[in-house]
């Protein structure tokens, strides 16, 4: 008996079940793997044995989680401590896997899970443990290192876009249009925010000014890009990383929710939107200004998922079982974009601790002069992600999502 | 040379320019017509001579305008003066409308529209003026009296519910799940509300609770049900209509803008959803509360649309045609839906004083006893409207909508 184990860490992307179906579908189709768990709620669940049988679930249903956004098999925000100081977590580890005749996990995440992916790999080759270990890339914010990007971000650019040219449209009825900001997701990085360029009608762009959290935020810069555009057009739509900072480095966010949180503690405000708005009102340039916060929409939006997207997550998820059957431990799958004029890519290994506790930003040679628009380098480097749109199995005018609970629920 | 003339008022659906394009299509092609003109910005623009000829226009790209949301004519909320008071504003409309031979007037908007629509008709009546004024209804909000439901609102329906879905499956991937608030357009009325209900995942209901405007909202009631529910299961997720009030008619809105907002009048906070959410906090139930105003991407969201709603709203357009061929005016077109087990619909003509400065509320027999959800005639009343999806123009990888301004570029 040889099994292995598959787990999501790290916030949800809507592409990121296809990596554990790919996971699946492969273990099972190769015949390399008896049967394929899934650790519940990332290591974290996995410590506390929350582990179950993927092999077993009413197959027809399972597959369906392809087509599911966010984690299905939960998520965590689990660090493990570092085995020089404490092994005592990764002796429990590893006897759960030794009960279970586990010898390969595949951990589908982001920065902090490759840290994760080579700790544990670290741990086993010290300790002589007969167990695979390989990370699966995802995030939306696409601030990977050695991955060309990462799955997740595609669909996340595609809805990003697809919601910039639709707010555009509604922004623009009436007569006396004013301002609108947008607020797209990206603590530390501009990737998200930089597919607004995306945004055309016809040949022109629909969005004015895009900053990234990569290059400071000039207030005084920004009123003055904002005064004259609206001069200009009567309207003015602003495209805006919740992740901008002030040339001191502190959050625009944070700022404002700072100077007004209550005796609660509650973060009232918050949005980065919200700060611009009230530096507009101020300015005095125009009283009609709206803003939209995307919010968790942007990551779990599967009705407006790229294809490409999904297949490059559902193929890494595959490759992943691949390169274990061939003896490959100790790495990350990632993606490299061959050169050429067509889009092709092909899956490479790299090592884990050049990913983890690193950060890809946006190039800063991609960003404009002015700090508030992205090179057509950005828009070439995208455009490829957000290709094709799947059909999705529909159940009386809704997406059919599934959840494990409802899969273990049917099992019974 | 015999004219028409269509225009589009009050708030943007995702499917008004099917109206439009209905009109344009069924007049050209039955010949009625010689061209067929809009009015930009609604009745405010045609008063301001802002009009353009469709039939003048690229029409492979113009057709492409059925497929683009929010009213591609431009909207306005202008109220036309009494005319026994002042005639000027009618004098001037009708010696616009004779000197381009526009001989049928088609007003696509909601409750305020069908008031124009009423008092150009009567006004047309009373002068001997030959020219038909009919109304095609829109509205995301479903409150237009005598209509079976509104075009406008199952897209909206769809979207939402889908978002809901999605939203869900974000809200519970980690270990702590927590509090998730939702919040819906419908300043007066709970429908779009209401189909938060169409949400599941199998059999199940993913939301837990549904608060409408249409009945008081007691907070002492609000935070037992939450309490109760986040005891039973961990986590809860809320979907609430913007325009709930509490038990002396106050909008739970409009009470955090008025405690908060400084001395600029900036209204900083003004969601509901962050009200609730602060209730919450302040109650101890747990600290974890996510919330998110979908905001006017339910009213723009094309990408998510019910193919249903598109092609009703095209038939409208259509049928308003034939029926001013036929010599009708002074009449709203609305939806009929015919008994029985398929969903069947047939087109009627009602009075649009019956319409106009009326509210059609959510029925207070379609919610159940705790006042925080609906009974299952209200989902069977909505599914049928949420049906289909059509396949949208796409262009490098996002839906290519357009807009007028670039058909007149264009068409230059």
């Amino acid at each position: 008996m040889k099994n292995c184990l598959v787990a999501q860490s790290g916030g949800p992307t809507a592409v990121i079940n296809a990596s554990a179906i790919g996971v699946l579908e492969e273990a099972l189709e190769s015949k390399c793997y008896d049967n394929v768990y899934a650790g519940i709620n990332g290591i974290e669940g996995i410590l506390n044995e929350n582990i179950v049988n993927l092999s077993q679930m009413p197959y027809k249903k399972l597959k369906t989680l392809k087509y599911t956004p966010s984690s299905g098999l939960g998520s965590c925000r689990y660090k493990m401590k570092d085995y020089r100081f404490s092994s005592l977590e990764y002796e429990k580890l590893f006897n759960i896997f030794k009960e279970k005749q586990i010898e390969a996990f595949f951990y589908i995440g982001g920065n902090d899970s490759m840290d994760t992916v080579r700790t544990l790999s670290e741990y086993t080759k010290l300790n002589n443990i007969n167990v695979q270990i390989i990370g699966i890339p995802k995030s939306i914010d696409n601030d990977l290192m050695e991955t060309d990007h990462t799955p997740g971000f595609g669909s996340a650019a595609k809805f990003i876009a697809t919601t910039i040219l639709e707010t555009y449209l509604d922004s623009s009825v009436y007569p006396s249009k004013g301002v609108f900001i947008l607020e797209v997701m990206g603590r530390d990085t501009g990737w998200l925010t930089s597919c607004a360029a995306l945004a055309k009608i016809g040949n022109d762009s629909v969005v004015d000014f895009i900053y990234l959290p990569e290059t400071a935020f000039i207030k005084a810069k920004f009123l003055e890009d904002v005064r004259n555009k609206y001069k200009e057009q009567n309207q003015v739509f602003i495209v805006v990383s919740e992740g901008i900072k002030d040339e001191n480095g502190l959050l625009l966010g944070d700022d404002i929710v700072n100077s007004t949180h209550d005796n609660f503690g509650h973060n009232q405000l918050g949005g980065v939107c919200r700060n611009l708005k009230d530096l507009i009102l101020e300015s005095k340039i125009t009283s009609r200004v709206k803003t939209l916060e995307l919010g968790v929409t942007q990551r779990s939006a599967m009705h407006c998922i790229s294809l490409v997207d999904l297949e490059e997550a559902y193929k890494l998820g595959q490759e992943a079982v691949k390169y274990s059957c061939q003896g490959v431990t100790g790495y990350m799958l990632a993606i490299r974009r061959l050169k050429g004029d067509l889009y092709e890519t092909e899956t490479i290994l790299v090592d884990p601790s050049k990913v983890a506790n690193h950060i890809k930003y946006f190039p800063k040679s991609w960003i404009t002069e002015g700090n508030n628009w992205v090179t057509a380098e950005a828009i070439s480097y995208i455009t490829p992600l957000i290709q094709g749109s799947p059909v999705l199995p529909m159940k009386n005018g809704l997406p059919e999502y599934t959840t494990l609970k409802e899969l273990i629920k049917e099992g019974l």
